[in-house]
């Protein structure tokens, strides 16, 4: 298991009239956590891309249980529980300035050969990276 | 079962630079998507807001089978198939224009009494207008 | 001189808790506009980028006078009064329901060649559609 | 004259198929770098709504030099040169990692009292922060 905590500040654009984050904003949040978890491993997204992998999402699931307010700063803890393959889930937790659980839920992303268009499994380069957290 | 559909044209703004719709835009398409549905029945949610409920969504599941592209013409069917109740879910389709089934999903949301900040049944005066489609 | 008109339902995720649409939401729909503007000469911005030409935005400016609501739908007049030539500009203004002027602003863009990344003249198929406006 | 420096990630969500930032998505920015600023000062724009007094964007003025790319760390410059009245301007300067500015304008915003619905001067207690910068 692999688990990273990040950090994001809520901004006014990213509230709506009920006064609270639009619910259509979190999976941008979930994008920073996941980013900033791969970018702690010591690699880029951009790196991934530039390396001829981009990894479209394929399920998004999200539950809310409290809303988050402007300028908060939210909590993003992005998990990684099972062994990615052709394709990788990132369980994301996000806390308010109390510490609770206002969100959760989860983000599947395949690995995709741009020039093939074909799914393919984890590249070496990422794996090599995350295995020590999988007793590999 | 109450079926509706509508359509929304791609935004530039809404792609990214994988050339396809940011999977963080869809949550927005299915908003269009309910709207439009409730629209249909003879009620805009702003007036819903104007009669003190709002409705949050404590739940949200998207799968994305294909991409969708700048400029598309996308086709969006929102389907209620279970009685609402404290809460209503709205199923969504999303075709593609060659009528291809791109991304799907599901939006629960709540019944929210502003004030009391309680949550409610479906107002009388939306299940009024919906009834007719559950045999009631 | 060319005009068109348009328009644009506003969405949830638009607005922000001050109520109105918010101040950076405007450039999405200026730029609905200008895309419908084209359009409508028979040119979509699609198949201009397909020809090798990107339209890079060089200069925003936008005054806002009145808020926009949530589910207003606003009419957007998008007008070219001076002849294109390296750079086009689309003067833009939007109305709410009741007809008030609500924000008004021009946005510049470059024709950009894809391939040599250079600025360049205003296509020829896209300015045999357009010279017309322009007596010439 | 106030200045004050931050910084901002640039999300894949803010990308657009150009595979640069989207040009309507720098309003974001200015608003992270003048939020930002005002809490150097030790007021958060929170607690300015919380008082009873919102501020409405009157006017936006950007020029685009140079495109931000997907997960560059920005540099965003924010300056009021001159003393706010009725209404404030932030200027905002963007830099890329590469230190290049690649983008600025300038924002002018107007006090409102939330109740009474009309323009009031720069309250005292963001004033009383500020008239140093201004040799008062």
């Amino acid at each position: 298991m692999y688990q990273h905590e990040t950090t994001v500040r809520v901004r006014y654009a990213e509230t709506d009239q009920m006064g609270v984050v639009y619910y259509g904003n979190y999976p941008q949040y979930y994008e920073v956590g996941r980013v900033e978890a791969i970018r702690a491993l010591g690699i880029s997204y951009k790196s991934i891309e530039e390396q001829g992998i981009v990894m479209p999402v394929s399920k998004l699931n999200i539950k809310y249980v409290l809303p988050a307010k402007y300028d908060e700063l939210l909590k993003i803890v992005t998990i990684v529980k099972e062994k990615p393959d052709k394709r990788i889930t990132f369980k994301c937790e996000i806390y308010n300035e109390a510490d609770n659980l206002i969100n959760f839920g989860e983000v599947t992303l395949a690995f995709l050969d741009i020039k093939s268009k074909t799914a393919v499994h984890i590249p070496d380069f990422i794996w090599n990276k995350m295995k020590v957290f999988f007793n590999e």
